[in-house]
């Protein structure tokens, strides 16, 4: 009896594995989907600071304030053992052992980000342009040591 | 002259187009995206409603604040340049001749998920059941008639 329990159990491991790996990518298409959302969002500040689409103050501010709340959300999509996923990612792997620095770095956009939205509403966009320049630094920062450029 | 102008008007244009189309995924990538990182959320309050993972009251509660954020997203990757697109998508296509019926769901998700949040953080879960279940009937609502069920 006892073996076929443990034939049973072994039996389970790949249907387990299997889940764990499906779950594992759930994570990056997550994170990855977090960024994509954030970056939208981003972009659209960025053109208007920069003059490509009219700026619009109520736009910038919602946008800045889905920003802000929006960096807060992909963290929990740098699983560990999402190291294994073979979803194409632009993640450098060194990452992992520079978990805290990263860490640092999304503390540090989560910063910049609410800054920028506390500041947004603004009637002259260039009053803005140093709280979002410090929030684009903040992302740069990051992707230029853990982001693959191409 | 005029007609070298002409000329290279018309070479742009297959550039223009191509960047036209591109900008088209993108809003396609961005509401699919939207949609993700909100049923993330959504999902994990589902798990902890249903007893299926422990439930923390502010976990619960970042999450159910994300998700009225989230909510008021995706609306506006629904542009009518995206029904050209190549990308995979489950969007029926009848959504574009009943466009003001999806609208006023997600207006009555946006609804549903505000009144979630304000009550999000109490210390019995089952109190949570009846803003968590209309939420919840909202998405299933607006997937039933205008999302592929495969």
């Amino acid at each position: 009896m006892k073996k076929l329990i443990m034939c049973a159990g072994l039996l389970l491991l790949p249907m387990l594995s299997n889940a764990q790996e499906q779950r594992s990518d759930d994570y990056v298409e997550y994170r990855q989907a977090a960024f994509n959302v954030m970056g939208w969002h981003f972009k659209k500040m960025g053109a208007m600071i920069q003059g490509r689409i009219p700026y619009d103050a109520v736009e910038f501010k919602r946008r800045a304030v889905a920003v802000s709340m929006l960096s807060a959300l992909p963290s929990e999509g740098f699983l560990p053992e999402t190291q294994k996923t073979e979803l194409p990612t632009r993640l450098k792997p060194e990452m992992w052992y520079q978990k805290e620095r990263f860490d640092k770095y999304m503390q540090d956009l989560i910063q910049a980000t609410a800054e920028l939205a506390s500041q947004a509403g603004m009637e002259d966009k260039d009053d803005l342009r140093p709280a979002f320049g410090k929030a684009a630094r903040q992302c740069k920062t990051c992707h230029d040591r853990f982001r693959e450029s191409n």
